[in-house]
């Protein structure tokens, strides 16, 4: 029977932290809890963590074990989301590992399990830029490309339960080698990884760039969304070209998703978007309106950033155990 | 209440001829007609002349118009499905056509209407190559590439009832133009339209081939399917390599519909498959699996040419009648 104090706990699960939001019934936000993964001890390890990590937000809600209905996770990497399993996350080392069924074990509550962009998607279409869309793409930019399709209110799961990766689709055929293998990926020409990379090769062939003086200063050894954000705030005409290249890649991406699924929005996040926001998106979707085929999709379909920051994952997973608790 | 004399009949309507399949309830052919298109005419005279094609095909399968069901219809063009209107239809010449209602006021059984290539998609997943899948994606390749997505077992519709362009999307970013005007599509790619010019600009630069006499043999203005065929029998080398070229195109455009969507099974149709068969499919699905990301998706997926020939989109007007009226 559902009670005011009902309690849902939705995991953020990363490779360097691991993040607890814990939620009323109306997705009201009651406690926020974080912790750093510890990644190098085994995988049982790291998923007592997470249960105590639970209960710690459910204690810090003013809630006990016995409010608390379900709890949902965002993972990285390959998910069976039928089983809870985390068939490989790279940057957790684990592969074949039963995250949902072992964390029920310890919590008795049903345990929900995803990939980590797929529950950031449900959390944008369900409490963040979605609006009160049913048909909506996610494009997540990041050190990679990922994504999710909502269809009809739900995530779109294909026949394996991992369907959206955007990221995984040919722009431009024989095109740069992808972190697949293959060629021409979306990821190839417009994650941060592909940036990064034109930026290297263009400094190593001689172009002048302020981009590695503040990669030292920051002490970040990669690209990240902040050395790239301060770069185009210092006007560097190499990360600026570099950057039109990717939105503009990412606006057909964009375009691509519109004219195959007919959506009402397409939702940009990952980190890039949550830190240049609409200056980050405005070019992508001016690209993406030349290239839709429909007239009317012009004032129909909306290209927006996503709304929610750093917690569409944690939120996500809470939609997540709800939606498939019933 | 249903009845063993209960017939549904299935229009394919085109731009050169009217085929009208009637069935029984068990999707058995019990009669076929057909009647050339009159489009020099008004739109409510060919709406009359398939009103009578239908009465003929249930008089044909030892009906009467009393056992009539039914009407589902694939058209050409852009569809609103709900309100069974043709928005535009070049090879008819219509715009705003309520094909729908004003058959419905002729014959007074429910008739539904909905794009050409997705009726032929809808029939395929349920009569013809689509085997007992729930996920499969349709990709029809003419003078046109147009596909359509079959998603837990019903046709995909995204936000306007229009989705599953797989023709208008970008494989090229920046390549040849296509026939809605935008760059790389793989319509512009891998078409009949698309291989006909590439065959001739090679020609025009002085390249040998067999094409333009085979042309001129058949009376044919255009590179038809049977063109195509007849010079890969006479193996031109010109042929073969544009040929080449689109299926390695089509295979991409195959690894992307799997990688975004995560079909069991992806059918090829159209005019070149109905007439190559699996010739035309073995290099198509063989790049498509050098791109499949997920490595079970080698045994798992599913790449095959379409099994109903002419009869998929009059099959799956009747498909798509039954599912509306539920």
């Amino acid at each position: 029977m559902p009670s005011k104090n009902d309690v849902y706990v939705g995991i953020d699960l990363g490779g360097t932290s691991i993040k607890a939001l814990a939620v009323d019934a109306r997705h009201r936000i009651l406690a926020e809890e974080k912790l750093p993964t510890r990644a190098s001890l085994r995988p049982d390890r790291v998923i007592g963590d997470i249960a105590g990590l639970v209960i710690q937000a459910v204690n810090a809600a003013g809630r006990t074990r016995h409010n608390l209905r379900g709890v949902g996770i965002g993972a990285p990497g390959a998910i069976d989301p039928k089983r809870g399993v985390v068939h490989e996350a790279p940057n957790l080392g684990w592969k074949e590992v039963p995250l949902g069924r072992d964390l029920k074990k310890l919590l008795r509550v049903p345990v929900m399990v995803d990939n980590d962009v797929n529950v950031g998607v449900m959390g944008e279409h369900a409490l963040g830029a979605g609006g009160k869309t049913q048909e909506m793409v996610g494009i997540w930019v990041g050190t990679g490309i990922g994504g999710g399709i909502i269809s009809r209110g739900k995530l779109y799961e294909g026949s394996h339960g991992g369907a959206g990766e955007v990221g995984h689709t040919v722009l431009v055929v024989d095109g740069p080698v992808c972190s697949c293998g293959r060629r021409g990926h979306a990821e190839a020409l417009a994650s941060r990884t592909a940036m990064e990379r034109d930026v290297r090769a263009a400094i190593k062939a001689g172009r002048k760039s302020v981009v590695l003086d503040i990669m030292k200063r920051k002490n970040k050894p990669r690209m990240t969304s902040s050395v790239i954000h301060a770069a185009l705030k210092k006007h560097d005409p190499l990360m600026r070209e570099v950057m039109q290249r990717a939105e503009y890649y990412l606006g057909v991406l964009v375009s691509n998703m519109v004219n195959l699924l007919g959506p009402e929005r397409v939702v940009i996040g990952g980190g890039l978007a949550a830190r240049l926001g609409e200056s980050f998106v405005a070019p992508i979707r001016a690209t993406a309106l030349e290239y839709f085929l429909r007239p009317d999709d012009l004032r129909r379909v909306k290209v927006v950033p996503a709304a929610l920051g750093d917690n569409a994952g944690a939120l996500g997973a809470v939609i997540l155990a709800r939606q498939r608790l019933g």
